[in-house]
C-alpha cells in the first residue's frame, strides 16, 4: 500500500534522529528548561521579528492539548470560541473544549476559512440580540491554516480577521498545524512574521510536518502567559524530557529545515493535481499546500483503494466522492508518480 | 404596561400562598425529606402510572440547574447531547451544558422539534463516519415540550422518538419546563402517562406554569437514580427548604389543579392568536398552546410597545418582524381584550 | 418531635409571607430586574456603607450554587481557594467546587476559624517551594462567619486576614451563611461595613437566618463583577421569578428586621448554654450565635434523642460525643425550656 | 554539573534510538493502531498473564496526562479517589484531576504507601457518616508504586489493598510511572501478574525508566475500555505517530530489555545508600529502588550543590535536611563514585 491518506505516516528527518542520537547521553534540565528550548525559543521568536518581552514560547506534544490549554488558559467560563463548522476543535477532537467547560460557537464556511465579514456578521447578531447575556459570550477566534479544507488564508484576510478581532475585542487563535505548507506554499505572500503580528496566540505544528510530535506555541498576548506553564502541567501537557521537544525544533528552525521538506511536500502535492487537473476532474476546494480535494467518480476510487491509501472526505452525489490526498517530507517522486498515472489510466475508463 | 412577554411575571396561585402561610410553623425534615415533598412524588408517581420502584422523582429550583444536572449525571466525559438548533440547552442557558464538559449536539428544526427522522439521520451519518471515534458520541436525546418555538408533540411523535433513540441507544430527556400547557392544549392527545413511557427521564415545570419556582424531575432509568441527591448537592441543586417545593406541588398537583390554570392561559392565547387570524396576519409557528408567534408590521409594533411588553423574535423581512406573545396562569381576560384590539385596531392601519 | 438539628426546620417569618401575598398579582421584570430586588440592592449597600460603583449586589437562591458561582468565575484554571478543612465547601458540597475544576486547599483548624498566622504560614511555604509551578497556585480565601463549629470572627481577626490577603494578592470571599447571626452576637464587634471593607466578596444568606431561600452575594472586585449575570445563569443560579429574592431581601433588610430575628435565635441558644453550663458539661467550641457544641454522655444522648432531634458531630471519647443544637427565628422559648430541663435533670442521672 | 535529582535527565536506550532510525521511513496507520503498539500490547499482556479479552492495552504521552484521563473515565460526577497525601495527583500535576471535575480524597501517610486497614478505616468513618450524601463519594484508590516517597508494595500489601478494594467497591488504580525499578527492587517479591490481578488499572511506565516518553496503561476493568480512545483523544492524549510508543515499548519488552536498565539504576542507587549508610546519615524513609532520602547536615548539603543536582525533599530541623538522589538508566559509576566519596569525606568535616 502506498500511503497518502495523511502526512504523519513516517517517522521524521534524518537530521533530528541524528540529533537525538548526538544529543542523547547529555544530562539537561527538564520540563522544556533544557538549552534547546531555549534555543528553539529564541529561533521562533527571531523568526517572528519578536522579542522575548513580547511573545513567550511553549512546546507541547499534541494539537489538540495544545488547543484545550490554550483555550482553557484563555477564557473565563461564560465565554466561547469561535470557530468554522469544519474547525478541528469544533469536529474531530471528541469534545476537547466542551469538556474544558467552553463551547465552540460555529460559523458556516464552505472551504474551511472563516472571513472578516462573517465574524463581524456574527459579532452584530450577538451584540444586537437582547437575550444575549443568556447566551455564551464569544471572546476568541480559532483559525487554522491550513483550515481542515487544505485552504490557505492570504496575508490581507489575516490582517482583516485581526482588524476585526481587536473591533470586538476577541482573542486571534491560529491552530498552526499545517501552518508549515501554508508558509512555503507555492502563492503564500504572508511569513510569520504576519502572523505573529495578527494573532494573540498560534501554533507552529512539527508532527504533520514531520517532527516526531510537538507544537510550538507562541503567545502573545500578556495575560495568556503568567501561570502558563503550571496551565500545562495540568493538562498532562508539560514534557518531562522536554530536551526532545527542544531538539526537534532547533532542527526544524535553524536555516528554516522545514521549508525544504514542506515545499517537497507542497510540490508532491502539486503534481497530483496536474494529474486531477489532465484528467479534467474537478476539485472540492482549491488548494496549494500539500493537500489536494479531487472528485472522482466511485468506480476509479475503487481501483485506487487496492493500491493506495487515501480519505473519504465527502459524498458529492451518487457517482462521485471528494477525497483527500495528502503528501508529506517523506513522500517519494515514484509514488506520486504511480498515483498520477492511476488516476490518469482511470480517466479513460471511468467517463 | 401589560406583560405578555413571559409567563413568569407574577407570583403564584392563591392556593399555593395559602399552604405556604398553613404550613409555616410545622417543623419538617430538610433537603426534600418532608412530607409534603414525599405525596407530591407519590402524587406525580400516580399521574405517571408509575411505582416508586420504577422511577425517581426529585424537586429542583430551577429549570437549567434540572438541565445541567440530568445531563451531566447521565453522561460519560465522551458523550454529547442531541438537541434542536433551538433548544434551550443550545442556545439560552449559558453554555451551562458545556460548563460541566458535555458538548450540544444540534440539529435543524424549523419550528422547535426533532423528529425521529431527523435522529435517524443524524445518527445514521454518525455511525457511517470513519473518523467518529474523535467525535462526540451522541448519548441523549434531548426535546422540549412546548418547544422554544411554542409548539408541542403528539402522542405519536413522542413514541416514535422514543423507539429511535431505543434503536440507537440514546437516552431520551424532555425538558417540560412548559409540559403543563402542553398537556392542556386545545389538541392535546398525550398524557403524563405516555411521556413518562416514552422518556428516561423528563421534567414537569412549575415555574412557568404558576408556581413560586421548580421543576419535578422524573428519572426512569435506575442508572440516573443512584447517588441522584449527591450530584444535585453538588450542582447547588437541593434546596434546604426542600419543604417549598413539596408544598408548591402538592399544591399544583392535586386534583390536578394546575389543568385549571394551564386551561385558562391557553384559552387566553387562544383568543389572542383569533384576534391575530382575524386581523390576517401570518404567524412564524403553528401553535396551541400559551404562547404565539405573530408575524407584524414593524409599525403596528411600534404602536403596540406603548401599551404591551412582548418578545422580539425573529426579524421576517424588511416590514415585518415575528414576536412573542405569553399568557399565563394570571392573565386577566380585560388585557387579553385590551390587545387583541390594539391588534384589530391596527390592521386598519398599517396594511 | 422538637427540632433543634437546624436553622431551616421551618418556614418563613410572617412578614415576609405578607409581602409575597400583598404583592403576588404584580407585574414584575424577571431575572431579578424588578423593583424589590433593585431595592433590596441599595439598602445592602447602604448597610455596607458602599455606593452602587464600588459594590454589586446579587441574589441566588442557595448557598452551594452561590459558592461554586463565585468562585468558578473568580479563578483561573491553574488556581485553588484556601480553606479551614471543616469549611463548606470543603466537606459538605459534594465536591461542588472541584466539579467547577478548581482544588480546596485546606487548613488544620480546631475551631473553624481561619488566622491571619496560618495563611501567611501557608503562603510562605508554598511560595518557598520549588516545584510550586506543578501545584496549585492559591488564588482565594474562603471563610465562613459563623464557620461551621459555631465560632465568630472578630473586627480585628477579620481585618488582619484582609490584611494577609492583600499582602499575598488573595481575594477574600466570606461565606455568611449565617452572617446574620454573628453581626447579632451578643458579643459582635463588627458590622457590615468591616466585613464590606475586608472581603473581595460575601454573602448574606438568607436561608438560614429565615428566609425561605436565597443569599445576598455582594462583589467589591470589579473584575468578579463583570458579566456575572451570564456565569450565574450558567450555573443556574438565575431566578426566573427573580421578585421572590427581592421581596424577600427587602423584607429582611428593611429596617434591619433580620436583627429582631437573629437576637432572639441567639437568645435561644445562650438559654441552652446557660443549662449545658449549669450542669457542668464542656462544650466542643466557644460560641455566641445560634448554635452550641456541647460534650455529652451517651446516655444522656439517647434520652434526649426520644424527644428532641439534634446533629451528632463528633465522638470525644468512648462515653461522650459532640452534638450541635441550633435555634432558629422560629425557636419557641417553651421548647428551650423543655430541653433546658431535660439536660438539667440529666446531668443528676448521667454523672 | 553531575546530576541525581531525577531519573529523566537523559535521552533514551540506545536500543530504542536504533529501532527509531531503522523504522523511520516505514509507512504506518497512526493513532496507535501500527503493528508496533499492537505488538507490544501483546507483549504487555503476556507479561501480566492476560489474554486480550481481559484487558486492553493503551500507550500514552505521560503520566499526568493518564492520570487525569483513566481517573476522568472512571468516575461519575460525585465521586473522589483515594489518594495518599503525597501521592502525586494530590500535589504535582497542579490539580489536574479537579480539572476534569473531581476531588482527591487524601489520607495521611508518612512513607507515601496507603495500607488496606488505612482504606479500611477512611471508608468505615465515610460510611458511618450521616452527611454523607452531601459529600464526594470515595470511588477508586490511587496508588503509586514506587510511591513519591521510593518506597515499594510488598505482594502481599498489594493483595491486601485489593480486597478491600472489592470489599467496598472501590476501584484500584496503580501509577506506575517508576513500577520498573519497583519490579526489580532487590528485595521484590512481586511481578506484573501481581500487579495486573490486583488493580482494576495500571500504569507501566517508560519515561522515567528512560523511554523517550510513554506510558502503558492497562485496563482490567471492562467499563474503563469502553470508547476509551475517544476520551484519550478528547484530553489530547491519542498521540498521532502512535508508532513512536509502540517502537519504544516493544524495545523495553522483548526480553523484559527494561530489567537490564532498572536493575542497573537500583544498583547504583545502592551504593550510594551504602556511602550514606557507612557515614553513619539516616534515612527519611526505607527504599530499594531508584531513589534515596537521606538526611544530611545542611553545611554538606552546600558542598555537594557545587558538584550535584539533586532534589530539596523536607527540612528535618535546624541543621539537617532530608534530600533525594535519584539515578536512571544512564547513571555512570564513576559519577556515583564520585558522589559517594564526597558523601564519605563530608562526613569526616560535618560531624
Amino acid at each position: 500500500m502506498l500511503r497518502f491518506e495523511n502526512d504523519y505516516s513516517e517517522g521524521t528527518y534524518p537530521e533530528i534522529l541524528a540529533r537525538l542520537a548526538a544529543t542523547n547521553l547529555d544530562q539537561a534540565p527538564t520540563y522544556g528548561t533544557d538549552p534547546w528550548c531555549e534555543k528553539a525559543r529564541e529561533q521562533m521568536l527571531a523568526l517572528c521579528g519578536l522579542s522575548g518581552e513580547e511573545a513567550h514560547v511553549h512546546f507541547v506534544p499534541g494539537g489538540t492539548l495544545t488547543n484545550l490549554t490554550l483555550l482553557s488558559a484563555a477564557m473565563r467560563p461564560h465565554q466561547g470560541v469561535i470557530a468554522a463548522v469544519s474547525g478541528h476543535i469544533a469536529t474531530h477532537e471528541s469534545g476537547a473544549i466542551e469538556a474544558t467547560g467552553h463551547k465552540v460557537l460555529t460559523i458556516l464556511s464552505s472551504d474551511g476559512k472563516l472571513s472578516a465579514g462573517a465574524i463581524t456578521g456574527y459579532m452584530d447578531n450577538f451584540l444586537s440580540d437582547e437575550t444575549r447575556e443568556h447566551q455564551v459570550h464569544p471572546a476568541m477566534v480559532y483559525i487554522s491554516d491550513l483550515t481542515e479544507m487544505g485552504t490557505t488564508y492570504t496575508r490581507a484576510e489575516l490582517y482583516a480577521i485581526a482588524e476585526v478581532c481587536r473591533t470586538y475585542h476577541l482573542r486571534l487563535f491560529l491552530d498552526g498545524a499545517r501552518l508549515g505548507y501554508s508558509l512555503c506554499a507555492a502563492d503564500s505572500d504572508k511569513s510569520l512574521v504576519d502572523v505573529a503580528a495578527c494573532c494573540d496566540a498560534f501554533t507552529f505544528g512539527g508532527t504533520k510536518i514531520g517532527a516526531l510530535f510537538g507544537e510550538a506555541l507562541v503567545l502573545r498576548d500578556p495575560t495568556l502567559q503568567a501561570e502558563f506553564r503550571t496551565i500545562l502541567k495540568q493538562k498532562g501537557g508539560l514534557l518531562a524530557k522536554g530536551r526532545l521537544l527542544g531538539i526537534q525544533f532547533v532542527t526544524l528552525l535553524t536555516d528554516e529545515l522545514y521549508r525544504t521538506y514542506c515545499t517537497h511536500a507542497n510540490e508532491m502535492a502539486e503534481r497530483l493535481r496536474e494529474a486531477v487537473r489532465l484528467s479534467g476532474y474537478e476539485f472540492l476546494t482549491d488548494t496549494t499546500g500539500n493537500q489536494l480535494f479531487p472528485i472522482l467518480p466511485n468506480s476509479l476510487l475503487a481501483e485506487l483503494e487496492q493500491q493506495f491509501t487515501f480519505s473519504s472526505w465527502e459524498k458529492v452525489d451518487v457517482d462521485r466522492t471528494a477525497v483527500r490526498f495528502c503528501t508529506s517530507w517523506a513522500t517519494r517522486e515514484e509514488d506520486v508518480e504511480t498515483l498520477s498515472e492511476a488516476i490518469l489510466r482511470g480517466k479513460k475508463v471511468h467517463a
